[in-house]
């Protein structure tokens, strides 16, 4: 059983922190919220979301598992208005989300959520640094690194925590020392990523005023954030690329 | 002979709901104004378009006809500021019209009438219900369909007129009540209609307060709205598909 | 040496003006600023570009030539907000740039200038016609004239400046009296123009109030117009088309 109500900008908002990561997911629903595991098709980014029961106007819902087609969700949200209410049922005998926003009723049929991928499990890494910076900050570096290369070097150096990226002949860097940073725990953090996955995770982060990123050395990273004003939360766990500098 | 001003934006918006059915028109012009009435190469949507002199700031003119390219209007409109006047003048000898606009004048050469297809025949229909509604309703029930198949079912059932698509898993419907409605005369109508057709149509619908509907089961449907402030009207009639649901 | 600082959006602007005709530049610096002369690829248009030192907030400079890839500070200035500072500074003896803008340090390495084609020598043409315009009033003719023909003539008759398309079975003229004109020196002038060259050339007049246009009869167009609120220039010299007419 599942009966919910939640504003439309919410909720566009919190898919498109998940659609980053996959296209079709698992979403396990119970009476706290709904939550999502999910990998890339290749393996390199982890999303790990959460959405609970206070960022929604109505809620209620018992232990189920439903099988979503994200894109379909995405364009039915394109055509709601920011302010509209969404509100969800699930007919759990016919496989169906009813929907209604603004007076459309949409019957999405669900996906068998056997079809698609299991929950990856979710590493346990000591990540020895962190730091808490703008979201606006982290996508200004990652769109110029795109301009030179297809990856970016994330580390900490006497302090300052650095992105940088090198291309054939040019090279870019934004080094934020403590002062520019909403917060910072030292330690010994310099890995390599792939911007098409960088480019990606950081677009919804534009609106974001905190993003806690940890880092180790050759280690992957976690990036997270709160979603729909503090009710939620969704953190990416991006893989290194290993390479000879 | 023909001499007339009038206000950019408003010639543009009145132009624009004609270009949905056709590209080359004959406008039939005399002293109460233009009219048009025009079908698309595959004779499924006709229009029948009215732009009385009261929409002009400035209109003489006798009993003419002209063959216009609809495409070279709303081009050399394009450049004109909202407020713009446009001011067009008849070269009846030389089959050019001049129009300038901005302190730009452009001598547009005219189309021989004769080329263009001859003005329809507009059937008599008895169409029994009637719907006036907001435009934008319209098109966003339009838009929301597109997504989910190229046809849309739009009737009255127990006083509610609703549209609704049907794709091969999903479905959508816009259901409106008497309260939801401007205006409703319920009647027996239910017909399938091409959305690439209705997306066209629909389209200037967006800022028209007062949309009516005429319709039938699995007859035309009749969509008529006031262009220029009301110194002018658009009538569009669209055939049904015919299809086994 | 050259260490200088200056707005973001003033730079910006004043690259755009020289992008137009080729991409990759020798700039000539000494302490009095940067200046320019280039000719595009095809020989037809030349770019006359000086911004002196009183644009920048901080400018410091010894006599250098530099060679620069356009698109690349374009790119990287895409990135800058409008109100940011761009901080530069050469490092001569490994041929870089090294930029600061917003916290993001670039390194982009200098191309070498004996690569680049060499300045052109500037003609000394006289040319008897002068026209001062909007710069707005210029583009939008060239906009109209482009919709009708690939090519445009300007010219002055009888006190006059007029501005011509003719196409295959249209034409388009925006004529422009002394009354609406900045200023005008009266003198022989009808000359063609490539709209392909015109129209990259006026793209950035949009926003300059005075555009200084020197014209005579089948002779180049001189066009110029201050940038950087008047602490720099460009001047452009567009070959004409003789084409029988």
């Amino acid at each position: 059983m599942l009966k919910a109500a939640i504003n439309a900008e919410l909720l566009k908002d919190s898919i498109a922190s998940l659609a980053v990561i996959v296209d079709e997911v698992r979403f396990r629903i119970n009476s706290e919220g709904f939550t999502v595991k999910a990998v890339d098709p290749a393996n390199v980014a982890m999303g790990i979301f959460e959405l609970r029961s206070a960022a929604f106007d109505e809620y209620s819902a018992d232990e189920c598992e439903i099988g979503v087609d994200l894109n379909k969700i995405t364009d039915l949200l394109g055509i709601a208005d920011r302010s509209d209410t969404v509100r969800m049922e699930l007919d759990e005998v016919n496989q169906k989300l009813l929907i209604d926003v603004g007076g459309l009723s949409y019957t999405l049929s669900l996906l068998d959520p056997s079809t698609i991928r299991a929950e990856p499990r979710v590493p346990q890494l000591e990540l020895p640094a962190k730091v808490v910076l703008n979201g606006a900050d982290l996508r200004r570096a990652v769109k110029a690194a795109e301009k030179i290369s297809d990856h970016m070097l994330m580390g900490i150096s006497e302090d300052t925590f650095y992105m940088e990226a090198k291309g054939d002949t040019d090279q870019v860097r934004l080094g934020m020392g403590r002062d520019q940073l909403i917060d910072m725990k030292s330690g010994d953090a310099c890995s390599l990523f792939s911007l098409d996955y960088l480019s990606d995770i950081v677009k919804p982060t534009n609106k974001v005023n905190e993003v806690t990123l940890s880092l180790g050395r050759d280690f992957p990273i976690l990036i997270d954030f709160e979603i729909a004003n503090g009710a939620g939360k969704i953190s990416y766990l991006l893989a290194p690329r290993i390479e000879s500098d």
